[in-house]
């Protein structure tokens, strides 16, 4: 997923510094629309998610490792963990991926639309991974029955009633902790209890709130189900009605795995970096944060003590982000490296000669080998003419 | 795209009616995937969807007809209404049905992804209209500019520097009153001066806070212009920046238009159906006014009195809902009444003769003329076998 949004920025951002449309101010030329804010705002976060993913990515992969050697020792503690968070993963990668290699197509406007700038085969190949290898939705509730259970205490088949004994993950935790063991890793925060704090926008601060909406999220869920087996219904049926909470919840604890694994793994880089080059790479963890605040308003409005100035800062912070991206935006595509042969588009090879190239292509329709055809001489012009 | 929607919605959910999947119980057989609550959740809303748009464009097509006819008087009156509405409407209205039949599709797992459920073309053709005939953010952008103007009395080139004098579309109003015009229809909401009143969960009350919603942000998209400004920039560049604010204030706009024409047209013609028809139909438009209220959460939060106490009685509301319209889903699909020939679709035929079709269009691949294809033999069985 991290790969396929890498091809779809290089090609979106690549035409979007080449076209020009329409105009900002009055007899000025007409700008490269990667100049319009509304342009920026669909494809920088493109950039910052395949950074994002690909980092979370490596983290899986050296999890998947870990508990390989961990399962030849006969030790399978980490087992549970690992599939709850993949499968998560799984789910969230695939469907913010799918949507925003559709965003970049999309920003191409008809061109992007044509098979020729190769966009419309990446977002098939990407949207199929919702569907394959366990559909979304059904991913997602293994990560939210996952984390009901932990399965080295309670035997499955009891994992709903157990749930429910527990109604949020710090009492999970207070159970955990009397067998003298720690809650899982990537569940940690999960047992926080501490009271309301202040917002705090650093990305430190929003990582802090989002752990907050998982946490809450997962709660809510939790006593919609209590409140429907209070009514009458069977834990099976209270699990099915609450599945839309459920989803959401594992979605949220989702996404505030990827943002804080997104931050550390860069933090845990930039030692060995230069620092205008740390500094870019902040800036996109920074949008990549600012910007899911803003998606997930009303989670964080329900859940931490962000209020509408905080918003209105956010706001503007999320603009003032786009345009210091924006002279580097088209040298952070560059930076993924793919050859034109492996990106496969009119639109996004390295040279920019994106007309030049759209001809070409045209030109091999055989219906162009004329410049009118001939079907104008033979039925259009008579017709025309009346002559037919 | 009411149509495409309906199409979509059939054939999903005729095929969620037919598969069978999981078990929802210890010893019980595989439930009709259209039990699942989180099936629901995609579905369901498609159904409301298409009824909304299709309303919609019929109240649209009226205001055309209308301003046609004034054209021929020299009467342009309603002329820069139609326009600002029309552009917003496209833009809403093909982005959601987009999403929506995608929905479908994936709803329908590895089938949907075939060719042969038709949903893959039905997505080809809606998403497209994300793109013509102005391309949906220009189309948004067209329609927070003409909020701006009211053509009537501001010269364009100068609707910029006019807008910057109305903060928020009240004293715009008051502006307007001045010169003895009320504002235009579509536009009325926005002149409502009065304080913050009690959450009211129902459609009525929905559609006022979604309309407190567009006021509300269109407001502060003005002060984010003013701030700019202020900090030195041209009114042009304030615009350009504040952008992605006021593409989100158009669509406030417009969905609290859709929701509102929504209700009015059902309650309009639900005088002449019977009970239960009326029943379900307004099942629909609590589903589609609920929907759309979790969906903006963040916006309701920060612009209405609405608490978290509300968001979970609406959440219990919404699960209460897709149980009430489950028993009607294949009904309320059957009742769009396409033939099976425009379906198209190996998933959707009226009689639910899934595999039997599928199993009809496998039998059509060369590759599956024989039941073990002659390529085994060849090279497959050679090679496994070790005698290539």
């Amino acid at each position: 997923m991290a790969n396929f949004l890498a091809l779809a920025a290089t090609v979106a951002i690549r035409y979007a510094a080449i076209r020009r449309q329409s105009q900002l101010k009055p007899n000025e030329p007409e700008p490269q629309i990667l100049d319009f804010v509304t342009q920026q705002h669909k494809l920088f976060i493109a950039i910052a998610t395949s950074h994002a993913f690909s980092l979370t990515a490596t983290w899986l992969w050296d999890l998947y490792s870990k508990v390989n050697v961990d399962l030849a020792a006969g030790n399978t503690n980490d087992l549970p963990e690992l599939h709850a968070i993949a499968c998560c993963l799984k789910a969230v990668t695939s469907s913010d991926a799918a949507g925003l290699v559709e965003r970049c197509r999309m920003s191409c406007g008809g061109h992007g639309y044509m098979l020729s700038s190769n966009l419309p085969q990446m977002y098939g190949m990407v949207t199929a991974a919702c569907t394959y290898e366990g559909e979304n939705t059904v991913m997602m509730l293994q990560t939210a029955r996952q984390h009901f259970i932990l399965q080295d205490f309670m035997t499955r088949g009891h994992f709903i009633r157990a749930a429910l004994n527990f109604q949020t993950f710090g009492c999970f935790e207070a159970a955990k902790r009397k067998q003298g063991k720690p809650l899982s890793f990537t569940m940690a925060y999960l047992s926080d209890r501490s009271g309301p704090q202040k917002w705090d926008s650093s990305v430190d601060g929003i990582i802090m709130s989002f752990q907050r909406v998982a946490a809450g999220k997962l709660s809510s869920a939790v006593t919609s189900m209590k409140k429907y087996i209070k009514s009458g219904l069977s834990t099976e049926d209270a699990w099915n009605k609450a599945s839309v909470q459920l989803v959401a919840a594992s979605e949220a604890h989702c996404r505030s795995f990827i943002l804080s694994t997104y931050h550390s793994e860069i933090r845990r880089k930039a030692a060995s970096l230069s620092a205008p080059l740390k500094a870019v790479l902040h800036q996109l963890v920074e949008l990549y944060a600012i910007y899911w605040t803003l998606e997930r308003l009303g989670d964080l409005l329900l859940f931490t003590s962000i209020t509408e100035s905080d918003v209105s800062a956010l706001r503007h912070a999320y603009e003032d982000l786009l345009e210091k991206i924006r002279p580097n935006a088209v040298g952070l595509v560059d930076a993924f490296d793919y050859r034109d042969e492996i990106l496969n588009s009119t639109l996004g090879a390295y040279d920019g000669r994106v007309y030049e190239r759209l001809m070409g292509e045209a030109l091999k329709s055989p219906l162009n080998a004329e410049s009118v055809n001939q079907s104008f001489y033979k039925y259009l012009k008579p017709l025309m003419q009346g002559k037919l």
